[in-house]
């Protein structure tokens, strides 16, 4: 079977191509870690070599989402401001210049005040089609609402830099080793920091302060349990809830929200991003392709 | 002048050795970032180098304060539980085994419920003999509540360590160079903390975005307005607080809670340390040396 595109989610540590047929069956499935960060200087070479290990013919296009596009990236395809409509977010995309091949980078969505961004996660919402408020959590989680296919408005919340950076390099780093877990430590720490959320920091030294004291301590998911029910008392969570992850971030998040009795539809990153990098080469190349 | 004592504060990342005499005067005075973390199994010959070098007799004594006595440290002086009255604390100083000179450490405070600990600030708290609510900021701020000359409570906020981590790991880091001046910006953050603490992460984010979006950015005097913002609010303060600090930590404190309405009385944080270790070791070698 002959594809009809390449879908690229290229970001900041890591990329994932997938060749699709027209209803988005994926015929075959490249990952690697070159993302922003690696593939400085080399992002044609880097698609060109992927694309030729799996044999894709030399007119086939590409259409990529992600930090490709900032302006550190590949090549810059300026942010689109909201109010935007979705389905008009892929005939912003830019053509790559001075590659043969038609490789296309769509833009990622800003707001003026307060100000914010986003570069992936306008693809992950196109490709879900869906109303209400939409979570997607991650190194810099995004909650962004949806009105009748409009992002009508978004935020980010640090989170998972923030979980990054306090397991890898502050003085809880030998303590929060390994994956946080949905058990009843992330929840009593998530519970306590809805109650006083202006205390993390103070939190925080309490998870060493108990480890020196011969207390029990939480580990990793008594700092996710700080870090997520921070951004939930922050976001100022509705009733239901469109959350768009992965299985273990995902249970996270799914128990956070529940503990604050709001319902949960859960939607796979990777599927959401994979229908959206569809719909949007389907608008771009629909009828050249056809 | 012949010195009465060598008072040294070891601290994770910095060394500093006074030769004082009975009355406090800095006979002479030697600096080093020979802390706890580069003095790993040399602190003897750190020590005496330092007393050699300074023309110090055989059988001064020394007086330590700071992480050289926590368990990773030279020699381990357990922590006192709180409550506790401060004029105890040097006789519970542990003598360094080993050593032929006479060297004590002394030992941290303790509060098992919520669970925390300090280590040099007990000494700074003991300088000072004065009561009422004590803020030492730092890496890991401190604030204690001392009564009758007894500390009664206090509390670690991590607001120090979350600065330095973010303007140098995280995607903030080319932005916040610097220090952080007491100005419109620093106040603009601290004061929008202070209305949302659990807003936090968002307005982090919010830094980059703003840089992005070509808008006027903060950099490290927003970052430090909004993590000392967090803190005054988390700690709920009074109306009045003995604050010790440097000069340029003890501006922007002073700002912030001058901000919210509380009067500050000043000590310079350096000059409490020194009454402290001439306290204890007064109170240790009293009688052997007189």
């Amino acid at each position: 079977m002959t594809a009809f595109c390449a879908a690229v989610d290229w970001g900041t540590t890591s990329f994932r191509l997938c060749l699709l047929n027209r209803d988005g069956t994926v015929l075959e499935e490249r990952r690697s870690d070159e993302g922003l960060l690696s593939a400085k200087g080399r992002f044609a070479e880097i698609l060109e070599t992927h694309l030729l290990n799996l044999g894709a013919s030399d007119d086939l296009p590409v259409i990529i989402c992600g930090m490709a596009g900032s302006q550190s990236g590949w090549h810059e395809a300026a942010y689109l401001e909201i109010p935007c409509v979705l389905s008009d977010v892929p005939m912003s995309a830019v053509r790559v210049p001075g590659v043969k091949r038609d490789v296309r980078i769509l833009p990622g969505l800003s707001q003026s005040n307060p100000a914010d961004v986003m570069r992936g996660e306008e693809t992950q919402l196109l490709g879900l089609s869906h109303d209400g408020i939409i979570c997607l959590p991650g190194t810099h989680s995004k909650w962004a609402k949806v009105e009748n296919g409009r992002v009508t408005d978004f935020s980010t919340w640090m989170t998972g830099e923030l979980f990054a950076l306090l397991s890898q390099h502050s003085m809880l780093s030998d303590m929060t080793k390994g994956v946080a877990a949905n058990d009843e430590t992330f929840r009593a720490a998530l519970n306590a920091t809805l109650d006083m959320p202006e205390h993390i920091t103070n939190s925080l030294f309490g998870l060493r302060a108990r480890v020196l004291l011969g207390q029990a301590g939480g580990g990793a998911s008594a700092l996710s349990g700080i870090l997520i029910g921070l951004e939930l008392v922050g976001v100022g969570v509705a009733s239901e809830v469109t959350l768009v992850a992965d299985k273990s971030l995902g249970d996270l998040y799914t128990s956070g929200l529940n503990e604050i009795g709001a319902s949960v539809v859960r939607v796979d990153a990777a599927i959401a991003t994979q229908a959206g990098l569809l719909k949007a080469a389907s608008k771009i190349w629909a009828t050249e392709n056809t």
